[in-house]
């Protein structure tokens, strides 16, 4: 028995997240359907996050256990040649067997990208936000960086989270311009349920001057999801990087 | 009366190309509801090129007539509430009654993306060719250099044109590499139904060694179709620029 480690792409436009639901298209769904044809048989997969609805992902990994030896870089081969266009796989290894790519992993890493230009743009319409006002990536990224520690992070929380332990550690996070575009690189060891589109939203707020310079870390510490901003929506999120512990 | 020329982006993904067809959606049809809306009455449009189905436009200009007296900005703005998602308008002048964006065209400009990354990207998928194999921008930019000039282009044409004169002139091109990505940027006063992508097909021919070093002059010369190489796909093709005499 071997447990591979795959490493996939997607394109969440066209998916309701990753985890399977019973009347929904998910990317663990399409990607299981692609496995079976190559390895001629359903396999359980574990993920290593949720993502919502519409996110996409630069890195995703998954994990299964098979007792057949087709070599990893065929693994690949054959997974790409089955999946659809919005997915593609780019690595495969193989892990010990008690890795699991969710409780295994040491650090994630999201950016959310925001489209800066005064008008839509429509190759970025499923794949940042439009943000038209001025915008000041300098000052944000100033601010932002209150958001690093180790907090109850409650308050950016989706209300519809049951999630027992909400503290997290934010180990670095940066906003910066590269011309009409402003990215938030936030890295942690775990994030709650929309917390990285609150975070955004927030820092929209903290642009708008609706929240005050310095104002961030009372709105972190009071826990009350009412005090940060609204939710960004999902187009602009991508999981980024998934690092795990020496395997 | 006023004539009106405004700017358009689209992602043509979904589209048959620019130009109304009577059994497929195009991006004239699409734009001509949009204003009709704004205008309320069906205009006449014209456009500043065809483009085939798939090829994107960074930059298109359509004009048209009117007696209305809506600010240039708000004609911008109430024909993108108006657009779908995968077009949008950013400019809207006034120019004189004799322009017309395909005949007062001084020259126009193209941009071929590739993805040169060793596995399917799921986000160039509608956006670039795929071209997993070695690719040496350097060398063909090189080569690239014998496609400017004034030529009888007639071997880089689709079999399917009708167009009588086949001479164009080509003022500049260029080949470069950015990560993974290799770009092919050609400016010239025309081009043939297919020509830039006849010209991308025929360098990675250059690339792949079908066509030796120096080969490429003769090959344009021989105004032999069979002698230039595939049509690349439509998808990783851009209208960049449209460039105008003074209007």
């Amino acid at each position: 028995m071997r447990r591979l480690l795959v490493t996939i792409r997607y394109d969440g436009s066209a998916y309701h997240g990753y985890q399977v639901q019973s009347n929904a298209v998910t990317v663990q769904e399409v990607f299981q359907n692609a496995l079976e044809k190559v390895f001629n048989k359903r396999l359980d997969v574990k993920g290593c996050s949720r993502t919502d609805s519409g996110v996409h992902a630069n890195m995703y990994c998954i994990s299964f256990d098979t007792d057949m030896n087709i070599p990893n870089e065929s693994v690949v081969l054959a997974l790409n040649t089955y999946l659809p266009d919005d997915i593609a796989a780019y690595d495969c290894k193989e892990v010990s067997l008690d890795f699991h790519p969710r409780y295994s992993c040491k650090s994630k890493e999201y950016v959310y990208k925001i489209y800066n230009g005064k008008y839509r743009n429509p190759f970025y319409a499923k794949y940042a936000l439009w943000y038209r006002w001025s915008l000041d990536a300098e000052y944000l990224n100033k601010e932002a960086q209150v958001f690093v520690g180790k907090y109850d992070y409650s308050g950016f929380c989706s209300i519809k989270s049951d999630v027992e332990d909400s503290v997290r550690e934010i180990y670095s996070c940066k906003v910066w311009r590269e011309d009409d575009f402003v990215y938030f690189k936030v890295c942690g060891d775990g994030f709650l349920y929309n917390m990285v589109r609150i975070m955004v939203g927030t820092l929209l707020f903290v642009n708008e001057g609706k929240i005050k310079s310095g104002e961030l870390k009372d709105i972190i510490l009071s826990k009350d999801r009412r005090r940060a901003g609204k939710t960004a929506p999902p187009q602009g999120l991508y999981l980024n990087k998934v690092n795990y512990y020496a395997k």
